[in-house]
């Protein structure tokens, strides 16, 4: 079996989550590469050896370049702040490795394009991590809407709310910032990304977004505060390429919820529902049912859904959150030994971004917006 | 105890909703005044006796002006099909005595208008049957939100959701006319209703209305096809005079979907989420539990919340559809008694649809539209 | 339409359930026999009056036994004090006319016995007020059953649970009395109730009923206790003639709990769930499904299911608690109507009392008891 | 930090489980001891090379007591099937080893006590993986419950049910052995460790054990069928030292569950309830709410409860059934590291064995068994 050496750039939150998949993933699933936790980089030396003893990673660095560059890894972890993606995006690209970024790519639609233009240019895989598209319940949905099994696609009404910003005392941090912050760009994102794995492309939008505190604490109890201007708050139409219409909410001031990633999508022979907090079920609504029998039927997760099985052989056990990132690793591997490209990659990756940066066009002029596409 | 001759115009399934609430409604509850039914008007003679006999009323007739001019008559219910509210409710104002018409009060906004102003005029009390709001879950919600138990609001998303259209070949009918017809007038009412009734004013909105099927048989089973131009699906964005945001959705093509009237508000200190699926429950979110315990409470209707008691002593019982209409009646009786008006009258009424007006002048125009007030 | 003269006897809350009932029913379902509200009773003339009043009815007395011999009263409800009903009931009889007792009929099993028998022996027809057996997810569930939808039945697993009682400061009652009291004649006889109607007949029990507190306040607020011997939980074995085993749970002292009457019913093919505080919802799995889209389906009350309709024609617009007395009401009318005996009568109310009966010789005796059959 | 050398026992659902829980634990926690992958033994060599690849072990052997006797191995999971238990556990005791046996520790009573006293003797640590003990929320269930804050409990409800026996044609295995199988010790053993683990201890029990189906066939498709004696449903009355009482149903033959695992714990204060099908989630109720505003309240597992924040800094994120596994080992590498004796051990799953074995008692005997204790 082919050995495939791995760079952890980061070892915060999702830091830590790409690793644990990459060292649990050859054991859930049969894959043909292998991967060794080769190098871990962080801010300085000894944050990066602490973290790569914690982790299981071979040998540490201050210096992500000398990760980059270390002929030992083959696949570069980015999960450092937003801000840094794009140089360190380009890095792994000129080194011609696969890069696997966390979300999202970028904060500007124009750097998303660049670094998708430079990637494809220098034929590098790229994954972006949007991890809950990998939940095999997602999977199934998207299944079940491509089979026609519900029908032409009518509508699609999702949320991603929670409730961590709702606070006026939580300070000020890089999610404030204007130059890409804002609940728009990070939870919006997240279902943006799911209405258009299930759906497909996002061709106008028109939205509403609302800053619900003017200012934050610069630090936490500070008496000093600093002026906020992106967004706590969004609310946005959308119609699809295909023809279905819907509503997109995102909020990081949703008093009392913690993950509420929630679709209802309505088609004209079915009808699905689904929630991130029970992640292991999905509502499904079939039309021509037996009278007086017919309802919603709560489909638990099981090994007839895709990878389901490499954790567990029997339905109804219940995967977990970090159990979407070893099935995000387990894609990636197996896009690198077939050579195909990993998905979602940075092109994906900034079609969705183009999505939050029209919303935020929208919002500003008051106006429907076209999305459009890529540009060459 | 004083006497109180009811007349009611319509004997379909509102008009049957509204004798039984008649009759009822003095058993569940201690009113001043107690219903008579004296009268019945239906299309004809036979028709009305038929009704009247089933119903409980003591007379009836096939010419609806008889049953305004009758002198044992106090109070109209109007059940007739939406067309004739205006004509009918203008008599009953005209007589002087109370209008209890059925939703929508009529379909063009300078129709309700005029109703408004003329009965205010004549001094006549009004009520129209927006009874989901009678339940005392949503008088609950009502109260937390007023009492700032759940903080500032900051966001209302609601839908109201059936399937009852989604089947293409459902004939054309008086809900496909394009004066009035439309989803958003039909069930999207009642969600802006609830939106009204516990957040306040709409001040501005955004929609994106669809004709699902550009056409119908003209009859079931006809090969005759009618064209369709009104709205079988609808979106909107709403601004709330009180500064909070929100998202509505109406639809009648929403396959599985039978009763969603549902609702989640986030607030600054706690949340709500209620359905109408399941009407006995709201769910509750409040900041500051202990925690490691905090979480959504599903409070249950009981005799703590306002009218339940009437029905049942005990908590947890549960009321139904027709138990709202009780409620609505009684609250007239008290209203009367009170010499009060009773609410949502017709001037609330024309509120609700000044906002689906907006929303077809919104989408027809492509931009966000300020639904404006009652003109004098 | 024939007319038919109702008694009622008792203005408590059962005693309102059931004139609301006949005061609704004629409005709701077609019904051959149209109830007039003749007569009602209650201790003395005044706290008749009140209530006739209140209630509807035309006439009141403060002498049940007038009522029992008013010409003008067909069918007389008795919902005074169980403690009345055998002398009550015995009077009915003798004048040859419908009774109609809220449960259960009587305390001690001999009582039950001796009423069925004199009511058969004088050809009255009987009905006891089983409501939670009238609704329509209810008579849904039974005939899935019947009709070997989910196969042979293995498991019946019930409770009744509700904490009216989990106060040791509640004071004593007649519901504590050693003769007749306690949860498991209480609580326990609903969900007996069911799962006789739902499975069949129960043959051996096996129990185990506990005193929570040994005493009660004489009053409210009393220093004097009295002593408590009856039960206050009690658990249950039970095994089906038909071959199912299942358990069986009442509790008065359920913190939390305000209608829990629920069971799960698990056969070779399928299987079925239910709750009370839904009562609209029928969870329903059949084996078969297409794989990976398998799960229990959530079937909502609708036209489609037996009495429904009468209430109202959509579906999912969910039916009351008050509702399910009027369909008792209805099936009483039904019955008379066409000179058939309704359902539940006094032979099935005293099956049931025959396994409270055998669950308190269990829990005394320690061991499983044979519940046996009416000694004819 | 000091290593741990892990050697495995077999490599089937569970030996995969257990290797992702030692692979995984030190990246997750903070653990003083590293676990390393040293040594897997399966019935052969080839087979258990292919494992050790797969799941990261340095060596394999086809010889389990080569493992147990290799001196790089200080910890040793027993995976293989039940009627191995004895033999390896013995063995692994004999060399000194801490030894980590898969649930049921024996088939026998007896053999389980006298592990349990051969281990005490020899002074060697012991653990059995009831792993849904280790969910957070399981945890807060008992703090819960002994900080009083649901008072004094009054009864516990508990099942385990799946549907993985009922289909007749499903064949024979050592499931359906005479020594040892059986539902009750299937399942069944998973109720009875959460009711001991939440409650305490079990004093008597009263049970009904049924074998569903006589015969299976010998193997998948075969015509020839070998009789079954064991239990596929098992009900049980049970009392705790504790002074509640309660109920178990354990069950694989109950269509349409695939993980109910599932208990409701009334108090007088305060009543909780869970289903590992929704594994993140406890119902709460507490007494002494405010009026109007009380209810079972949804708690999502979060970082403010027991081991939850290692897989995740945020609440509501989910876990999944591996993460339990990771949990159970990182409880026994802390209680390597402090010399304690990890829970549950051979004792408390001798315990559950005693219940299970009460069971089976009760059930032929028909009648109420006192379960007893541990004999030194």
């Amino acid at each position: 079996m082919a050995r495939l050496g791995h760079g952890l750039i980061g070892s915060g939150f999702m830091g830590r989550s790409h690793a644990l998949a990459f060292r649990s993933v050859a054991g859930v699933f049969d894959v043909e590469l292998t991967p060794e936790l080769e190098l871990l980089a962080d801010v300085n030396q000894s944050t990066a050896e602490a973290a790569a003893e914690s982790f299981g990673y071979k040998r540490a660095t201050g210096d992500w370049r000398a990760l980059v560059a270390d002929p030992a890894v083959d696949v570069v972890s980015i999960t450092a702040p937003t801000g840094l993606h794009l140089e360190m995006a380009r890095a792994v690209i000129e080194a011609g490795k696969t890069v696997y970024c966390e979300k999202p790519l970028a904060s500007q639609l124009g750097d998303c394009e660049a670094l998708t233009r430079e990637a494809e240019a220098a034929g590098v895989k790229t994954l972006v991590g949007f991890n809950y598209l990998k939940n095999p319940i997602t999977a199934l949905a998207r299944d079940i809407i491509r089979s026609g099994e519900i029908g032409e696609v009518v509508s699609f009404r999702g949320i991603h709310a929670e409730d961590y910003m709702v606070d006026p005392e939580a300070p000020y941090t890089w999610r404030h910032d204007p130059n890409g912050g804002g609940v728009t760009a990070d939870l919006g994102s997240h279902i943006i990304s799911m209405a258009r794995f299930l759906i497909g492309d996002i061709e106008t939008v028109n939205a509403n977004l609302r800053t619900l505190y003017p200012d934050r604490p610069v630090a936490p109890g500070s008496a000093e505060r600093r002026p906020v201007i992106i967004d706590d708050q969004a609310e946005m139409l959308v119609t699809f390429a295909g023809g279905a219409t819907g509503s997109l909410t995102a909020s990081w001031v949703a008093t009392g919820r913690k993950m509420q990633l929630a679709c209802e999508i309505a088609g004209t022979k079915g009808s699905l529902a689904f929630n991130q907090e029970r992640l292991n079920e999905l509502r499904l609504y079939k039309a021509g049912q037996e009278p007086g029998r017919e309802g919603f039927t709560t489909v638990l997760a099981g090994p007839d859904h895709a990878n389901y099985a490499g954790f567990c052989p029997a339905p109804g056990h219940q995967l977990g959150f970090n159990d979407m990132k070893v099935i995000e690793v387990k894609a990636l591997l197996e896009a690198l030994a077939a050579d195909r490209d990993p998905s979602p990659g940075f092109r994906e990756a900034t079609e969705i971004q183009r999505v939050v940066e029209s919303a935020y066009r929208s919002s500003r002029d008051r106006q429907w917006v076209t999305v459009g596409g890529v540009t060459g």
